[in-house]
C-alpha cells in the first residue's frame, strides 16, 4: 500500500429509510484526491439453516420487490434494535417465520453482502433439534415455509435457481462442514 | 399466499450516488395496506475466483470503508454500463485489479447480496490458464495481489476472518464443484 491512507473527512445523512439509512461521505484517498462514497447504514440481521431432525432444511419462499419475483432463502430478518444479540434475533426470526422453536443454535459463519457500500452484517446460524410452534408473521411478511434436502438446495444454486447471497453461503458452509465433515 | 399481491404504485428517486441510486417505493401490500420500501438501484457487478496453474487462488486486499478495514476478496467491479456483458466485466476486472488475464473463464454462480432491498446482482467466475499481464487499478483503487491455498481460504472463512459474501460463496462453490467433484 501507498503511504496515504483512506480518511473519512464529511459525512452526510441523505435519507432514513425503512431498513437502510443512506449517507455521503466524502473520503480522502490514498492518492491525496478527495471523492464522495455511498455509505449505507443498516442495523444488522441474523439468518438460520434449520435443519429438520430428518436432515431436510426449512426454507422459506417469499416475494422480494428488487426481482419482481419469489425467492427461497432461509429464514432471516433485521435486529429489532443496534446491539439485540444476533443470536436473539436469529432465534426469533425462526421462529416468527417458519413456526418452529430450535433446542440448539449453533454459530455458521459471518457474511457482509456489500462490503462495498454498507456495513450491512449478517450472522448466520444453523439450528437443531426443532419443536413445531406457531408462525407469527410480521404484519407485511408473507411466506410459504417449505423442507428441501441439502442435496437438491445446491443444484439448486448450480443452476441459478437460488440466488440469493446469504442462502448460498450458508447452504454451502454447512454441505462441507456438517454433511462431509471436511475443513 | 393470500389473494392479495405486493404491487409498486409510486416509486421515487431520493438521491443519485456513486454506485447506487436510492428510491423509495409505496407498495401496496397482500394484507391491503400501503407501506414506503426502500429500494437500491445498482449497475451490476461481475467478479472471479482467478485459479493459478498451481491451483492457488488470485486474491485482493483492500480498504472497505463500511468495516474500517482492509479485507481479503476475490477480484471483483461493477459493470462499466447497464447491459455491458458480464463476462467481459469479470475478464476486465480480473485484468485491471491482478495484472492477470485468463485464458478461459467459466461461469460460477449468480450471487444477489442483499434481495431486501437492492436489485444488485453479482455475476461470478472461475478463471484458468492465467497469464502475467499488467495491473492497472483505477484512479481512486489500491490494493494488494496474494495467493492463497482453497483450504487456507476455507478456514479463514470458517474462523470469520473472510467475511466478504461473495468471495465466501465463490470459495465454497469451487470448493465442492471443482476440487471434490460433487453435487
Amino acid at each position: 500500500m501507498a503511504d496515504g491512507k483512506y480518511e473519512c473527512i464529511d459525512k452526510k445523512l441523505i435519507h432514513r429509510g425503512a431498513i437502510i439509512d443512506y449517507y455521503q461521505k466524502t473520503m480522502s484517498l490514498p492518492n491525496g484526491k478527495t471523492e464522495i462514497w455511498d455509505a449505507v447504514e443498516h442495523v444488522g440481521a441474523a439468518a438460520v439453516l434449520a435443519v429438520m431432525d430428518d436432515g431436510r432444511l426449512l426454507m422459506v419462499r417469499q416475494y422480494r420487490e428488487p426481482l419482481g419475483r419469489e425467492l427461497l432463502e432461509i429464514p432471516a430478518g433485521k435486529l429489532d434494535c443496534k446491539g439485540e444479540p444476533f443470536e436473539q434475533a436469529a432465534a426469533r426470526e425462526m421462529s416468527e417465520e417458519t413456526g418452529y422453536d430450535a433446542g440448539r443454535i449453533e454459530h455458521l459463519l459471518t457474511f457482509y453482502p456489500t462490503v462495498a457500500y454498507s456495513n450491512e452484517r449478517i450472522e448466520i446460524y444453523a439450528a437443531f433439534d426443532l419443536k413445531k410452534g406457531q408462525q407469527h408473521l410480521d404484519d407485511d411478511e408473507e411466506l410459504n415455509v417449505e423442507t428441501w434436502k441439502i442435496s437438491d438446495l445446491v443444484k439448486m444454486i448450480r443452476d441459478g435457481e437460488i440466488v440469493d447471497g446469504k442462502t448460498i453461503a450458508a447452504v454451502m458452509i454447512y454441505a462441507a462442514v456438517y454433511l462431509h465433515g471436511e475443513y
